[in-house]
């Protein structure tokens, strides 16, 4: 078990990659693009890259640590933003192994609060039901970010301390409740991969 | 012929798409993607869009001309920025007809001064020479624009004053030498196209 990390200061220009996935027809075969957006704190885009995972498939852990363990922004980046867990339908992101893979920090953060009983139920219909169950790391706390009077964001923190994660995630969330780099990952995943009318 | 526009003000949330070719295999045939970004003056991302041309193709001002009117984005764009004129080889954008195709004014933004005689001669390699060197606008006047004490980047102005795209320059190259749309569709269009060692 590598030891979490605990930051003494979180720099302002704290390198952060955001992860999402792009468009999918769901429950089919085949690939689905997931895009990695790497941010200098909230405000400066430093890098984009790209790999491909199996729609409900097993790859999504092993393929992200992948890209961005081979990126050249690997030696800067101090933390991982993940949208969620489940990228590309139910390939699950077990953010244990992430961490102890690439030895940086996983954030995983959802507008929503996840409903743990749903995702237990949809795993069902699935291969590798029981596996699929473990990486989700249901024992994992949920923690509540308030980001406005109104509005909060819930987050699952892995190799880092839950005080640290939120500093990191309000310094980022420059330009609207999420983390800058998973906004822009969300656009960009979204963006280059709709049904092209072209 | 659509006549110029002048702005009275530039606004700094100004929305303006940057447009740029992603890595393609020079002297082959097949595709290249071109990726369109938009950004509310020089901070706001707002989204991404992506087409395909054909590499030294004829295809590039009608296939970018379509992507951006298809887009939602395009009843707010008030300038188009290019990354030149000449995309995935030498599929050359008129910039002329995209101006008049959009009524949007185009900025061709270029790092170093274009050598004209050096692509004249490229062009005599190719089908429709004659075509390509017409959509280059030879005559249109190369602008240099100071972004330093020691640096320059060159810009060929189509449907706007020249002291308005000076502006809309400067305003939008908020975190280096040029436009941050244009920086950012670079950086996006080549980090989803290098070739994928995953």
């Amino acid at each position: 078990m590598v030891k979490g990390k605990k930051f003494r200061t979180v720099k302002p220009e704290i390198r952060v990659i955001g992860i999402d996935d792009g468009f999918f027809e769901p429950h089919t075969r085949g690939k689905c693009d997931v895009v990695g957006v790497v941010f200098r704190g909230g405000c400066w885009l430093d890098g984009v890259m790209r790999t491909s995972i199996e729609i409900d498939g097993m790859d999504a852990t092993e393929r992200i640590a992948d890209m961005i363990m081979h990126s050249p922004h690997f030696g800067q980046l101090r933390i991982i933003m993940l949208d969620g867990v489940t990228f590309a339908g139910f390939n699950i992101v077990d953010t244990s192994a992430l961490f102890e893979t690439t030895k940086l920090p996983v954030i995983a953060i959802t507008r929503e609060k996840p409903n743990l009983g749903n995702i237990r139920h949809a795993l069902e219909n699935l291969t590798f039901a029981a596996e699929r169950w473990k990486m989700i790391n249901s024992e994992k706390k949920i923690v509540e970010v308030p980001v406005s009077e109104k509005k909060a964001i819930f987050m699952q923190v892995t190799g880092l301390e839950e005080e640290d994660a939120k500093r990191i995630v309000s310094l980022t969330s420059t330009r609207s409740n999420i983390p800058e780099a998973l906004r822009v990952a969300h656009l960009i995943a979204t963006g280059l991969t709709v049904p092209n009318r072209n």
